[in-house]
């Protein structure tokens, strides 16, 4: 089954690494790859506006979806998204396999955008599927300068149709995804429940001191951007490890200037936090906040907050979690429930219906990185958990 | 006597700014510019093989020298180097106004290149005056790909000269330099003494830690670059307030990958530590290298130290030094040394003869920077001690 996977990753935008942004050519061979799939499953398959892979059993009733995101960060792994949609499939090729029908109508989809690597905005295929396709966002430029629209229309889409489509109905959906972070392997565990898609806030922290000779400015004359910063770098690390479940990182940092013999005078910084609990993520939010308020004064250096966004957690549906531990108990596993640190399509579609997601683990918790990698025998163990719970929803 | 500064700071390789590095269209401009004040003056004037432009007093004994450079770092002040050429010719002109000879030979000498932007080798000029330039120089490329060699026969030099000039007898050279730091502005002083010009550690630190999600990775199962250099950056902040007169800091930091939701994995940083005395020079990169060290092992991060050059202090000459202080008392000023913490053409020419420093006030200490200022009372006591100091050469 992996080895559709890797049929998908050769799917590429550039020769030596997997890049599959939304709207690329790649993009629409790995659509019809998939799409080939679902028809030699006996779905019957079609595309939406904004290019999402629809394959659908038959069957009147509002559908259980299964289904994950066909694109990739730039530099991706294998997994990230292609695991869900080739489980997705697998499954129903079993619940289906001699001409059978399945226990309840299902729906296959795969996402055409989830990272949101292309135009700055994820889960376009999500919020086209649901019908929160926003028409605004047509007018989002890529870095050159092609819109959202004329991408969708270059890859055979209908822009209006992507926001002109009205909510389905669903009667839930589950997304089988790569845990992306190291807790399933540190306790031996082949999958897990995800409890709560983690909220999450994006500041943006510049701090303005006063850039200076390195070698004829006194330490005590200093308004050093940079070492008022790294004060900042070690107060988010503390707040993020004083509550458990709490991540708070600066990803991403650069200065102005940023030579070796000059003081530098400006330091730009990305906070990201994160927790399950919204409530505890706006505590750390506010305490980091005041620390790098108190560094600023303490430093005599300016330093800006900037919320960039701001979202809030999503919870899962406790009856399908409830499920999902069955079909793992049932399974011969430990049912383990653990946070999603990520964003996933779940988020878009949980607003619509009931929705669940399983974690498979992933060695050493790598995830956008070719080093991606998961284990045949979890992805088994996951196949077997997903049919449990399709069988038990009948 | 700053109109000339004005006059030089119009020959730029750019419109809007002031950049004039060495072997461009734009430093032959203001070497051409430099020369006619020279004959203007009376001098007799060459361009040694560097395209350094020398004016010389009629005499045949070895020659006292004043000057300072002409090229200039991107982005410029007016005033960094060009207030030493034209400094050292105001005084020139004073001491032979009227058609009078000078107490002694005097040399004015405008280098060609000191700041090292274009090659990334500091101090060519003096070195060619001293006969201290490397054949292995001309090898050197800029960004562009042109050789060092190529540069200086585009702009009418003579890369052969340059290397084969023999080092001339000199009576001693004087520097006249804007302070480039706040410490005459903070003491209320228009000039000071230079001391010493410090000793320089640069060294290289890469850390090398995890890339991950910042959402999935937990904070304990972490090894963040950013938060091992950041503790670095504090490291080495409180190791060079430790210690009067020293300076330690970190300019320049980069990380990979360097996103908002991804924890670095790997951090560079320029480190550059100075003091006048090469002993406590040595100490302090030792305690910061223990540092970061012990931030290394506690944080499970990798950690390199590369020193990329470790130049020693040079004191300046005695004899000298009590001469400028007796003008600077006789012209009704205070005399205060200061240690110079960036480098200068004296740093090369005093290998040769007796050297002595006189730093010029500069508003906030601010140098490299089209904000650079000095105060036109300030370059008129210059002028009176340089002047007071060069009749008592005689």
């Amino acid at each position: 089954m992996l080895g559709r996977a890797d049929e998908l990753a050769e799917l590429s935008e550039e020769p030596e690494r997997l890049t599959r942004r939304f709207g690329t050519p790649a993009l629409e061979r790995a659509a019809g790859l998939v799409a080939g799939w679902m028809e030699d499953a006996g779905l019957t398959v079609r595309r939406d506006g904004v290019g999402n892979v629809i394959g659908r059993t038959k069957g009147a009733a509002p559908p259980f979806v299964l289904g994950s995101h066909l694109d990739t960060v730039p530099n991706a792994g294998r997994y990230d998204g292609p695991l869900g949609i080739v489980a997705a499939l697998a499954v129903v090729e079993r619940l289906t396999s001699g001409g059978r029908l399945p226990p309840l109508p299902l729906e296959v989809v795969a996402f055409a955008d989830e990272e949101g690597t292309r135009f700055g905005t994820a889960y376009l295929g999500s919020a086209a599927y649901t019908g929160a396709f926003e028409r605004e966002w047509l007018g989002l430029l890529d870095e050159d300068g092609i819109t959202l629209a004329d991408a969708i229309v270059a890859s055979g889409g209908d822009p209006e149709a992507a926001v002109g489509d009205a909510a389905p109905k669903l009667a839930g959906y589950l997304e089988v995804h790569i845990e992306q972070g190291p807790v399933l392997e540190r306790e031996g565990l082949a999958v897990g429940i995800v409890s709560a898609i983690a909220g999450q806030t994006r500041v943006r922290v510049v701090v303005r001191g006063e850039a200076g000779h390195a070698g004829t400015v006194p330490m005590a004359a200093r308004r050093d951007a940079l070492a008022a910063a790294a004060a900042v770098v070690l107060a988010v690390e503390r707040v993020g490890r004083s509550t458990e479940g709490l991540v708070a990182t600066v990803g991403a940092m650069s200065l102005s200037p940023n030579v070796g013999n000059v003081v530098p005078g400006e330091a730009r910084m990305v906070l990201d936090i994160r927790h399950a609990d919204d409530a505890v993520r706006a505590l750390a939010a506010d305490a980091i906040r005041v620390e790098v308020e108190q560094i600023a004064s303490a430093r005599g250096v300016d330093a800006s907050w900037t919320v960039r966004y701001d979202t809030p957690a999503v919870g899962l549906t406790p009856d399908l979690r409830r499920r999902l531990e069955g079909a793992i108990e049932a399974a011969g596993h430990p049912a383990r429930s653990l946070v999603s640190g990520a964003g996933h399509d779940a988020v878009v579609v949980s607003r619509l219906c009931p929705t669940a997601m399983l974690f498979v683990r992933c060695a050493g918790g790598i995830s956008h990185d070719p080093r991606e990698s998961v284990d045949e025998a979890d992805v088994a163990v996951a196949l077997e958990v997903v049919e449990r719970f399709v069988r038990g929803l009948a």
